[in-house]
C-alpha cells in the first residue's frame, strides 16, 4: 500500500495522471490531501526556480521570434479571459473566482488578532480640509481622488473625497483616543473599499479604480516597536504571497523616491510577472515615523512615563485583492488559470465518465462517495453532474478554471477499482538576471527580466535611469533593495553611475 | 457546592451581586458561563415583558411629569454619549463598541454558507443610465443618492452614483451568467458600505448617510423557492437579534406602501424603542417578484426544463449596523451602555480593590489567575491593572461601557477564597398598547406606545392616518402586520375607517 502510494505520487508529479484506488475510506483521502500539499509546493517551487534561474540562450532568430510569440499569447489569454469581464469602473468580477476565506479570516486575521490589533471600520469620505492636512501626503494622492459633490439634485456645500487610503480618516480619531502611554500600543485595522481614479490603463486586480484591501494603522511610543511591527507585518505578507498563493516574492526597502507619500520610509514585497516583464508590488509596510502625529498636523501626542508630552510612532501597512492578479498571473497561463491548493475553492472535481453499455447510475454514485470521502477529510471536491455536458468538455472546463486535481472514473475504473487522478500540466521560463554594466541592463530589460543591480544609492542616478529607460512600455525603476543582499566584491561599480557600488537592488518595469 | 452555586445565581438575578468562589479551576468558569447565559435570557425577557405588558397607569399629574422626565434622562444619555463621536457625515464610530465577529462571521455567514450563498463583491459605483433602468425602484432611491463627478481636477463625461442598495449594480451580471435552469438557484452575498444621502437628522447607526451591511441576491426558476427564502431569511434575522441581541422582534409583511421600491412584497422584522416611543424596522427579506428580471429591464431569463424561455424570480435581503443602534436603545438607559453577554466584546471585568495594608501583588496575582481560568472557558475576560485610578472609578468606567459581569478581589476575598460578583441593574417600563378606536389609538400615541390595532387594509386608510397624525415628532404610519395574528372577533371594526377590520396590524411613529 505504502509502495502503492508512493509511486501515484511520483506519477502525479512527472506524468500528471495516475491511477489510484477508488476512494472508500479516510486513508486514500489522507493521500489525496498530501497529494494536494505536493502540488502547492511544486507551484511554488516552479515559480521560484522561473525568477532564479538564468536567461535562456537563443542561437537563432527564429528561436527568439517563438519565445517572443509565445509569451505575447499567454499576455493575450489574460487579457481574453480576464479583462472581458471588467467593468468601465476598472473593477472586475467573476463568480467563479470567489475570494475564499484564505484571504482575510484563515490567516491573516487571526495573526493580527495575536497581535492584538482590533477590528474598525472608519468613514467612506474625509473632507478636502482634512485630507490636504499633512502636505507631502495629499500631494501623493490629490491627482488621483474622487469627489462626492451632488447628493440627489443638491450641490453639497463642501465637497467630500472618497478615501485613496484612510491615514487623513482615521488619525483625527487617534489623537483624540491617545492621551497616555497606558493608551499605547494603538492598533486598529479594516476591511474596506479604496478609489484611486487612475489615468494610465486599469487593468483588474492589478490596477483598477476601486479595490478591496486591508489596512493596518498602529500607533507607539517607541521607534523601536514601530520598525519591529513593520518586519512583523512584512513576514505576514510573505507567508500570504509563498504559503497561500505559491508566489516567491523578494522582501526589502523601498528608495526615497519610490516610498509612500508621507512615511519616514516603506518596506515592500516585490514580485515579478514572468510573462511581461515587469515587477509588481505585493504589499507594503510603512513606518510613518512622526511626522503625521506631529503637533502641526494631526496632532497625536501622550504623556510618557516621564510625564512629559510626546508624538507617538507610526505604522500603517495594506495588502489588496492585487494578491489574486499577481497569482493569476504568475501561475496562469494560455490554458487558463491555475489555482494553489491553498486557496482554491475547489481542490478537487470528479467527472463521471459514463459509456454507452455500462451501468452509468453506478457510476454516479461511486463519484458521490468519492466525493463524500474527500470532503470528509477536508478536501474542498464536487462532482460535475451535468448530464448535457461530455467528460471532454468538462476536463477543459475545470481546467481553465484551474482546480488542480481532476478525478475521472468510468466502467473500467468501477470494474478495477480505481479512480484516474490527473493534474493539469504547467510550463513557465526563467526571468531573473544580474547586470553588472549599463549595456548588461539595457540587454536584460529588452528580454523582460528582473534586474538585479549593484548601485551607488544616488537619487540623481535612479532619476537618470528612469530618464533613460523611457519608452512606450514604460520606465525601469528600483523595486526594492532586498534585505537578503548578495556578496559585494570590494571596487563593485555601479551599473549607472560607474561610481562606488553601495547595494544590490530590483530594477525592472513595474505595473 | 451544587447548593452554594444555585444561591450564588440566585443573588445574581436578584441582587445583582454575590460571593462566589475564588476561579482556580473550571467548574467555577462553567458555573459563570450559566451566570452569563442566565443574563442573556433575562436581558431578553425584560425587553420582551416590556414590550407584552400594558400602559402604567399613572394617578397625578406629578406622577406624569416624573415618568416622562426619566424618559427624557435616557434619551439624554443615548445623544450625550453616542452622538458626540458621530462625523458630520452621520456615521459614528467609537474604538470600544468593536463589531465583533458575531455580527457576520459567527451566525449568518455560516448560516447563509449552508444555504449555498456565495460570498461575492461588486463595485461602489454605477452609472446613471443602469441605475434608472427600473423605474419604481430608481424612483425610492435617486433622491438620497450621492453622485461622484470630479476625479483630481478634471470633471468626470458621466457622473457616477455611489451604490445605495445594489440591485442595478448586480443584476447586469445576474443577467449574462444565467442562462439555463441548471444555472439556478443563484445566490450571492455581499458585505458592504452604501450611501443614502438623509437630509432628515441623522442619527449614528439608526439612520446615517453611509451605513455598513449585508446585501444577498438571489435567483430561483420558482416563485415558491422565492417565497420560501424570503421567511427562511427572515428567520435569521429574528435569531439576530432575539438570541445574540437579546431584543424582541415581530416577524412580519409591510404594506403595499412602505413595501421596498420595485419590490412583489416585503417581509420585515420590526422592534420599538420604548423611551422614545418609536418603531423601527430591524431588517427586511424582499420578493422582487419578476419585476427587475423582466425583458425591458434586466433581462434576466433562462431555458427551463421544458426548453422554453422564462424570467427569473428574485429575493433581496439586507440588515445593516442599525441591528447595534437598537441593541443600544433597547438595552441602554442613564448609566450607559448594556451589552447582552453573547455579542459583548468584554463579557466579565476583574478589577482589583487593593487596601492599603494588604499586600497588593497578591491581589493583582489572583486577578490574573481568575482571568486565565475564565479565558480557558471561553469567556471573554480582562483585568483593569490601571493603577491610576480608584476602583470605584473602574466600577463606573465598566458599567458605562456595558460590561455584563464584574468580579472584584479585595484582601477580604483573599482571605476567604472569594471573589464578589456584580451585575449591573437594568429597569424599564412596558410599551405595547391595543388601540380599537381612534382616541385609544391617538392616546396610545402620545403616551409613544407600539399600538396594535384592527385595520380594514385599505391603503386610503391608511395614508389618511399618516395625514391626521402629522406633527412635529412626526406621523405615526404601518409598522408591519404580524404573521402571529391575534384572534379577530366576527364585526370588530377598523380603528381608523369603522370599515370592517381585516387584519390586526403594529402601528406607531417610526425611525
Amino acid at each position: 500500500m505504502l509502495i502503492g502510494y508512493k509511486l501515484q505520487l511520483l506519477a502525479l508529479r512527472y506524468d500528471n495522471s495516475a491511477k489510484v484506488h477508488l476512494l472508500k475510506d479516510s486513508t486514500v483521502s489522507e493521500q489525496f490531501k498530501e497529494i494536494l500539499d505536493d502540488i502547492q509546493t511544486n507551484l511554488f517551487e516552479a515559480a521560484k526556480s522561473r525568477q532564479e534561474a538564468c536567461i535562456r540562450i537563443v542561437t537563432s532568430w527564429d528561436e527568439y521570434v517563438e519565445q517572443v510569440n509565445k509569451k505575447k499569447k499567454v499576455i493575450g489569454w489574460w487579457r481574453k479571459k480576464v479583462v472581458r469581464k471588467e467593468t468601465r469602473l476598472g473593477i472586475s468580477h467573476g463568480k467563479d473566482e470567489d475570494f475564499g476565506k484564505w484571504y482575510s479570516e484563515e490567516f491573516f486575521d487571526k495573526e493580527i488578532e495575536e497581535m492584538e490589533v482590533e477590528k474598525c471600520m472608519f468613514p467612506l469620505f474625509v473632507t478636502s480640509a482634512v485630507l490636504q492636512k499633512e502636505k507631502t501626503h495629499v500631494a501623493g494622492f490629490e491627482p488621483e481622488v474622487a469627489w462626492v459633490t451632488k447628493a440627489g439634485k443638491s450641490d453639497l456645500d463642501v465637497d467630500l473625497a472618497i478615501r485613496p487610503t484612510s491615514e487623513t480618516v482615521i488619525y483625527p480619531y487617534f489623537s483624540k483616543w491617545i492621551r497616555n502611554h497606558h493608551d499605547l500600543p494603538m492598533k486598529v485595522n479594516q476591511w474596506c473599499n479604496v478609489v484611486r481614479w487612475e489615468f494610465s490603463n486599469p487593468m483588474p486586480f492589478i490596477r483598477s479604480r476601486e479595490f478591496y484591501w486591508q489596512e493596518g494603522h498602529t500607533a507607539f511610543a517607541t521607534k523601536e516597536e514601530a520598525d519591529a511591527e513593520v518586519l512583523e507585518i512584512l513576514e505576514l505578507y510573505r507567508q500570504i504571497y509563498e504559503e497561500f498563493l505559491a508566489v516567491p516574492v523578494i522582501k526589502g526597502k523601498k528608495s526615497e523616491l519610490e516610498k509612500f507619500a508621507g512615511a519616514l520610509y516603506t518596506c515592500s514585497i516585490e514580485s515579478f510577472i514572468p510573462n511581461t516583464g515587469r515587477g509588481i508590488q505585493g504589499a507594503t509596510s510603512h513606518c510613518l515615523g512622526q511626522n503625521f502625529s506631529a503637533k502641526e498636523f494631526f496632532d497625536i501626542t501622550f504623556q510618557n512615563e516621564k510625564e512629559k508630552k510626546d508624538s507617538v510612532w507610526q505604522n500603517s501597512w495594506a495588502y489588496s485583492t492585487r494578491t489574486i492578479g499577481v497569482m493569476v498571473m504568475v501561475h496562469g497561463d494560455d490554458k487558463g488559470l491555475v489555482l494553489p491548493p491553498k486557496v482554491a475553492s475547489q481542490q478537487v472535481i470528479v467527472i463521471p465518465v459514463p459509456y454507452r453499455d455500462a451501468n452509468t447510475q453506478e457510476i454516479f454514485d461511486a463519484c458521490a462517495v468519492t466525493v463524500k470521502t474527500l470532503r470528509k477529510a477536508g478536501i474542498r471536491a464536487n462532482v460535475d453532474k451535468r448530464d448535457y455536458h461530455t467528460p471532454g468538455w468538462k476536463y477543459s472546463y475545470w481546467e481553465m478554471k484551474g482546480v488542480p486535481l481532476r478525478i475521472e472514473i468510468g466502467p473500467k475504473d468501477l470494474t478495477n477499482n480505481q479512480v484516474r487522478a490527473v493534474r493539469p500540466k504547467q510550463r513557465r521560463d526563467a526571468c531573473i538576471q544580474i547586470a553588472r554594466t549599463w549595456d548588461e541592463f539595457v540587454e536584460a530589460l529588452g528580454q523582460k527580466k528582473l534586474i538585479l543591480a549593484p548601485w551607488c544609492d544616488e537619487e540623481e542616478v535612479e532619476k537618470d535611469v528612469k530618464e533613460r529607460t523611457k519608452g512606450d512600455t514604460g520606465a525601469a525603476k528600483t523595486l526594492c533593495t532586498p534585505f537578503d543582499q548578495p556578496e559585494m566584491h570590494e571596487g563593485t561599480k555601479c551599473f549607472a553611475s560607474g561610481k562606488l557600488a553601495k547595494k544590490w537592488s530590483y530594477w525592472g518595469r513595474s505595473y
